[in-house]
């Protein structure tokens, strides 16, 4: 693994366990994180060996969003023209989108361990992951509001395809903390754990179920639920078929066929 | 009614009642199921006097998914270029998803009743349908998964609209169980009830009920909210102004109007 | 304020509280209705000091829905022509889709607080409101069914977004009742109170916490949710770069910094 | 008529002729044409007698666009807060986009005849008609850029459905002089006549044309082609069957037919 | 080949020759015409040795569109509820469509052959193939304006994307005689010749220009224009790499090289 | 500049010209072309002095297409399975798309000089270009289908916006030859000229022209009409609406008031 300092990353068993590793900034995302996760998720679509991604933050808590420090460098670079400064932010905020975007767009599936607080850009990044699970101390927050800005790496665009419309709106425009409990009533994470260790237990056990499946099947399931996000259920239907036309000549179904017959558990290649 | 192999079929009171009945094959879906369904739905479609139709399952279980001979024969006709059986297994897919779109496109609402397995292509065939209603001891599936594919008659389509998107990739990177009680807190069914007869005098009841309404503001409603899940709000308020400048001229509003005045139960014509 | 005939208009600590205010009539909704909210509405956008609006009904009940003498104008206005009469009548739900579509549309966050009576045409209503609260008494149905019609000023197109498919379509075809604790489990009501006093409170104190933030970030906020009701996750991450690359060089942004190292609540401009 | 002071409008054999009237300013676009604008289509709307719009300019040029004047009020408006200005700035831009977003929305055809100048906003106004016709003298030019800013009220949203993407950015880009022929060439005009007399009445040919047909027929056909902009081919399909279920029960289609038989002109109701 | 009462169709070197056989008539589209159609091209479809189809009429004229004696049947059926009737009409219009929603849907190139009138229906017809050309005789008319409605089977949804705005405008009002030159100008048709049996023969050596394809680069090609007509860059981009990702494991791609290499001409499998 | 081997890579005047130099290889696109591609728009994207780039060929033709020996090492590192053999393509060609996509992206106009050959990827790579100018003997080609495959890195997805259904699908399916003269009259080309001196003095000069405009202003336009291929006009007017709410309060345009004013030629900073 490439060393990294704001992450530490570790593949056991075609899971790659991503782990933010700044515990004593609470995990706060710093100018190295938003270039490193590129490279992170760049080598885990590429590794065929890596089948699961879980993501999760080092210490008592999951992040607390953006370091603050980053804005303030962006502002230095900022001229007196209004409008070569937009231009300029737009560049930035379309740069910062794409660290998590790769997050979106990873052909394996992301899973997030969420502790303590998970609170601003904490939010858009956890939006871009496949699956959530908390412990009962996680709490939840899209703090951008109390910075006087709309969220604009993922927040508003993704969270809504996850949670209702009502409670989206509360807390995009109030800010204020949602449990663990409260998250999985409104569907934010799929489940709660008592704490961190049975957290990751928990999570790293699904992630196991879901690394012994085929790797084809796995990846075509992701895209083609991605792909529902944004198109008609027409559209999705005639995709799956295309798709489907290659994937269904690979050597995994018969091997998944005759297991089933044998009552064998298959072992598929990645 | 015609005779089926696959279905028994019954129209009582402008209700049908359409019965998967292959029982002691766990209502698993032969080639018999997937051409006569077409048929089924095209009668019914045509059908004034059906006015709703009752989906279940014969025996024990609702469906097992797709007889797994069919996919046999599916292999069994292909060739040795990949690109003509890539050809070949696309408009299987599209024909295959055609048996379950002829229950989406019903103007007519399809109550499904569901009691034990509801695996594989049962999912995605009550996902096809407009309410879903559980026994107690009902089991989802989305099975495909360890037949290492990904699913490709609509479960990856419609069921994103149904049910929330962590619960949705859990469910189809997994392939477990979800009991009733999960189902509904999922939104996956709308209630549960205790037992088989139970759940299918409930479902009748409702459906019942919608067969007192007056079938053209039914099918009208029922387009409205397909037409949401691919469209616009912009586009669906058009859409409803213009269907209604048709429907809000036929008599049944004027009969309804002298029923609420006196009270009475409005009897509609099919 | 303006003189209203079927609201009441007031405007405290930058809140505008617009109250239906026929509780004689259970607040129905006559022609002056329909017209007057279109000029509230302007106003409220217009006018810069008002940041939040909350919407309610005066006396036991939010509101019946559409006044039926409405209905009878229309059809009076209605010729022998059935062509023309469908362009009449296309124009008149066009035009009456206004009304709410003008609740949608405000830039402002609209809180919905409901007791007693939510039906019909009242269900249209909340549903283009960006949050609903609800009184323990809150009964809420698509009573347009009943009146032989599939409701066409907004409900069968905003609902969906806001509840499960199979729910929604319960609701559309059986008009049945719905009351406060189902309307929270299933996402129609963000939270319930014990009676309408309780609620009124509660609503007024989320209002005030919504007023205290930065106008630039909560319209910012509003409209990125709202245009993810209708656009892909890719167009809503370029649009937000692009609107928040005029509205981060607002100076909002540094009051709030400041604020937050000096832990002090920040003082926002309308 | 109403009176207006930057067009004039006269209304002859079901004709509404709008005309820009302010010859000695080159038909600039002031501040009460961008309002005047609105109430005449409003009023050509709702009159059932107005059955074509034909759209002019007074003089010796169709228009040079907007009036700077107006510009310079509007930078009078501005604060000292980023944000807020750009609050303001999108607020105005939308207000005059509506001005030409009416002209779109019209249910009746209309006309442009286009002699001299047609410069910058006379270019999104163009673009908002039906079709577009020119006298040899004819000068197109997307001025906006020598402003140094963007087309920002329909030039660039309306043109590239009207003519092909290559030439479309060439005139944007360059801001270059088209001539009548080129405008033919590409698509921009229907066709050209060799004055201004001709023009004027060889467009009127056309209306009147237009207007002796059943406006039932016209409206649907325009409607039907302006959804096809912005929507799939399935999507058209549907709406023209429902659009149709209304429109072909209008007694315009048997009087049409019985014309037809008996070889004589029908004449239809407004 | 099957017996048809409206067709005659013949298939030659992997062309059929489809043929509307009612010369006396003009071709007119009666009954037979809309079922037969739905038939001939299940069969092209299904039969992989068809390769290319081409559609003419026989005798002097392509056609004049739907048989007049048509709609009076179907008038016939009307009963007395306008909201009924209009199901009727609805469900009418789709099923018509459906007749030349096959000749778009045909994964086979379909190349069109237009002597003498091609009036109302015929428009629809010929704007759902890939490719038209004409003799010099050719007469374009979109007659339905006429007949006092709005073209429903196709014109209005398919040829906005076949010609320019403009154009398209003011032959859907005018219901103007359109001739070949200005047909091919307008780029209705790809080319004129002199006379019926110079068009017959030059489609034919195009048909069979084509017919010497790969057909699986054939169909593919044509699914992608067809695919980009409905959807983004974005997504057509995501669906050919997809789509190719079968295709390209083909033998024909080496046979191709191999060919191009040693100079000859491949002959490629049905 | 850099240092490239498929390239030759020049800044003058704002004017980056980009050239294809592999004119002993007719420019075929090798494996240095794709990787530097990227590199070298990256370069013109972050460099503001870039304004305008002109894409060119070295030597007697533009470019002959796809390198076959890189078609060749893909097929080398194919396996035995299918559907990993299918991941593997669908990867290399979503790659191989983005070196076109790059050029399609950037903010600064890009105009290709055609002479010669102009075949296969030639005509996926002018396609992601703003304009097209040609030289009299150019020829242009879809070469892909007599490859036995459907083009896919661009062609079948950005041309179809640029010229006509009809003849797009004659270049798609016969890969014939079309000459300079016919590519300007469908509209593939604005203008052509003599031969390649008067070609580049004639691209340069309209470069050149674009180049003194306000880069804020290009960017602007350039984005809005890319962003109108692909949605509604309702879209793209709320679009650049907000675009404009930042730009309008650029300096520029007081700069090219001034200018007009007196009749100066204003010069934009970059």
């Amino acid at each position: 693994m490439s060393d990294y300092s704001a992450f530490k990353v570790e593949l056991t068993d075609h899971i790659a366990h991503v782990q933010i590793n700044r515990p004593d900034k609470i995990n706060a995302m710093n100018a190295a994180f938003w270039s490193e996760i590129i490279d992170i998720f760049a080598w885990a679509e590429d590794t065929d060996d890596v089948r699961v991604v879980v993501l999760s933050g080092a210490g008592k808590h999951f992040s607390s969003g953006i370091d603050l420090s980053l804005l303030a460098s962006v502002a230095n670079e900022m001229g007196k023209d209004i409008g070569r400064n937009a231009r300029l932010l737009r560049r930035k905020i379309l740069q910062m989108q794409e660290s998590f975007n790769v997050v979106d767009r990873c052909s394996k599936p992301v899973l997030a361990a969420i502790q303590g607080y998970c609170i601003g850009g904490a939010i858009d990044l956890i939006s871009a992951c496949d699956m959530r699970y908390a412990a009962e101390d996680a709490l939840f927050s899209i703090r951008e509001i109390d910075m006087g800005m709309a969220a604009d790496v993922g927040t508003l665009q993704r969270l809504p395809r996850l949670i209702g419309d009502g409670m989206m709106r509360e807390m995009a425009y109030t800010g204020r903390n949602v449990g663990a409990q409260e998250a999985q009533r409104i569907g934010l994470v799929n489940r709660t754990f008592a704490d961190l260790p049975q957290l990751l237990e928990g999570v790293m056990t699904i992630a196991r179920d879901i690394a012994a499946k085929s790797p084809i099947a796995i990846s075509g399931s992701k895209r083609m639920i991605g792909y529902m996000r944004d198109h008609s259920v027409a559209d999705g239907l005639e995709y799956v078929a295309t798709w489907n036309s290659a994937m269904l000549q690979s050597a995994d179904l018969k091997l998944a066929m005759v297991a089933h017959m044998s009552k064998q558990k298959p072992v598929f290649d990645n």
